[in-house]
């Protein structure tokens, strides 16, 4: 197809895809950041405006954060495994962290006001997301980053890391969607059927939360963008099956 | 792992995941119907109940109906592949029917009410997964049922019709726990924070929903779970490709 021109570095369209990415979650950030500030008075710790800080996190956490620590091994494809894999797990840690000072948020601004916490379908499907998605950084670090952890059980686990990872990924946009709508019902209940502004908004944001997954989503699951092996991983993991198999040839 | 017994038929595993799987769409239904006829008086058309037919519709089309027409070529892995194919859109066919049935329903609820339509995150998502997925149908049925369409470019349109199916799955998951969410604020705003039985209903059906989503697309995305060509299409299908290849060798 692209006859007489030099081999890519990168698979074609995959970097148009990464800033595609990459602008949507700036713009993610930007609109709920637009929300808050304009319409929402702001976001402060020790104020009540305190639970505004628990959007703001989700959404820099648990999507753009999260998102981008998926796409690691599509980005930087060419870098040695074990850094882009220091990296994957660092961007997870980092978005944990953040979550974690947004789930904080909301939870002292309930007590604040006398909210009670936990039953709404927002919070079970987002705290049970928090939850597993920190299980499966505890488990990835545990097998994947320190040392002990067979080739084989290694093999076993990495499809399941994946598909969980994904499932995580979607699970937390999904969280994200039902807390924008909690939010429209509970402070713009009369306005919102009006087409108003801050409701147009807020849907918006959405509708970007499902682009950003639908985006990441297609270049994590494209056959041709997975991170190919480098030559000397290849060799290695040769190695590494002959003496697995070797050692157990029943297993 | 298993010498001495004979080869499956199935790949081990893959019906128990289907019994589950199927277990778990008929315990939506059954949620879906306990919460409408417990709790909301039961579904009707021409009667202020109408609504109610909307999100009973929607869990049967978009999401149990949608999630099995998904599964038509992992369960029935041993059928010639176009009778398959026929299953699978005759299910998506049947799905959107009943889907439609409740997108009519909630907009004539909504007349009949004097309630504005289009203005939430859930109309929004629901409107546009429901769009997409007639598209999908019709793009699907233009390309793989009917005659016409080339192998080169059934070959490439597989992978998108593939990665958006799964997505639009996905979507209509979401729509139907950003429908559960709006549906409690709106009903029982006052007494959903005291954890009250319809709450807790309600947010279980939420959990179910994700559930079956996650069976579904473990099934539908374990690499060896998919089906394999049968022996007879695989020489059909390498004749077309030397064919087509020696149509256009530049392409």
């Amino acid at each position: 197809a692209m006859d007489g021109a030099p081999p890519p570095t990168s698979p074609p369209g995959l970097s148009a895809y990464v800033a595609v990415s990459q602008l949507l979650g700036l713009t993610l950030l930007a609109t709920t950041g637009a929300w808050l500030g304009h319409y929402r008075g702001g976001v402060a710790w020790h104020s009540p405006l305190q639970f505004n800080a628990h959007p703001l996190c989700m959404v820099l956490g648990m999507v753009f954060l999260q998102g981008d620590a998926l796409l690691v091994y599509r980005v930087f494809r060419h870098e040695a495994k074990r850094s882009t894999k220091v990296l994957h797990a660092l961007l997870h840690g980092l978005a944990l962290v953040i979550s974690l000072v947004g789930i904080i948020a909301v939870f002292e601004s309930h007590r604040a006001k006398g909210i009670p916490d936990m039953y709404s379908l927002h919070s079970w499907c987002g705290m049970a997301t928090f939850v597993l998605y920190l299980l499966q950084w505890l488990l990835g670090c545990g097998l994947f980053l320190f040392p002990g952890a067979s080739f084989s059980l290694r093999g076993r686990y990495k499809p399941q890391h994946i598909f969980f990872g994904i499932a995580l990924f979607i699970l937390s946009i999904t969280s994200c969607l039902l807390g924008i709508t909690e939010m429209l019902l509970f402070k713009i209940s009369d306005s919102y059927s009006h087409f108003v502004p801050e409701g147009i908004l807020a849907n918006t944001l959405g509708v970007l939360l499902v682009a950003f997954g639908l985006v990441v989503g297609y270049m994590l699951t494209r056959e041709e963008w997975k991170r190919p092996p480098l030559a000397e991983e290849l060799a290695l993991s040769m190695d590494f099956k002959t003496l697995t198999e070797g050692e157990s040839p029943g297993g």
